[in-house]
């Protein structure tokens, strides 16, 4: 069992409705240590890649991004959330997240100086549930011509359809932790 | 000159209505390089207080502040905003903060679980303005009865209030770049 799933068993809470609380360690206070070893799984599989840019989402996946863009030597980059009627700006890459946990529409939005035809991007986020973040990170690359090379996740909930649908769009995802079931308050790793 | 002040003077954009743009290296895109040009100067300024945690507020303080926990291996924190209305939960510090820019009024805030009577708290974050969000964050602080040891600062506005607030509440600021005018387009530098 790696690092971070004995983390999530050790500290982690599970709540009805679903939910996995690991707010001591990746999304509110957040060990570093923990996040080294996440970000060198990432760094291992996508090594080779050429990549030029993180592109991340404001704002538990820029703690990893930086570790991952500071150890390769390139900028990162995080989306923002904002409310439609805010954008009325030509100079944004934006695109509409769904959010099932609050129920709401969001637009994230990155500024398109900082997305080039030349970047190869590689997307990364605390948790993928139903995919509608990194579908949306991915789309804000593929407007600006940029490639997606990859997409680095640190928590996986492999029984909803966000890993499908990522596989579906033709990307590539490696998740350091994936969580098969939370079924009655216990966490089930799959299976590899 | 130092490398930020050097950086703030080729690639930062001043707007009417006193708006200094760093979007392009510190607070949407980021460079890893002059990020770790700040931590350093931050971790060279508090070094010896025994720092245990590291304290920001989402989301631009995020990068920097991982980048210090990890050099010093202490977990950090940050905290969160959200409307009045969420907050009826009794596990966690909160304070309002006042956003001149947004002219709005959000709490911010933090779990109970991650401030302790023990802590030494280092905070940082992107800019000091109006001071609003840094006493808001050492509000969180002591409230947990921790202990303030400093406060790292990458981008000071030095005419506007924030810094002499701070100062006048005992707390001990360090800023890597001090600005004392952006009047007429241009950047001025506080001479030390």
């Amino acid at each position: 069992m790696g690092e971070l799933n004995r983390r999530i068993v050790t500290d982690g809470q599970v709540f009805p409705g679903d939910v996995l609380k690991v707010d001591s360690f990746l999304n509110h206070q957040i060990d570093p240590e923990i996040m080294h070893e996440i970000t060198g799984k990432w760094l291992e599989y996508f090594k080779d890649r050429e990549i030029t840019k993180i592109l991340t989402i404001e704002a538990s996946g820029i703690a990893p991004a930086i570790i991952v863009a500071s150890t390769l030597g390139v900028p990162m980059l995080f989306a923002k959330k904002a409310t439609p009627s805010t954008l009325t700006n030509h100079d944004l890459y934006t695109t509409p997240v769904h959010s099932y946990t609050k129920n709401v529409t969001n637009e994230i939005l990155v500024s398109k100086k900082y997305l080039s035809p030349d970047d190869k991007v590689l997307i990364v986020d605390d948790f993928l549930a139903n995919g509608e973040a990194a579908l949306g990170l991915a789309d804000l690359v593929e407007q600006s011509g940029a490639e997606v090379v990859g997409i680095g996740i640190c928590i996986e909930k492999s029984y909803q359809p966000g890993r499908q649908k990522l596989d579906d769009a033709g990307y590539e995802v490696y998740s350091v932790s994936r969580i098969q079931s939370l079924a009655n308050g216990r966490v089930e790793f799959l299976s590899e």
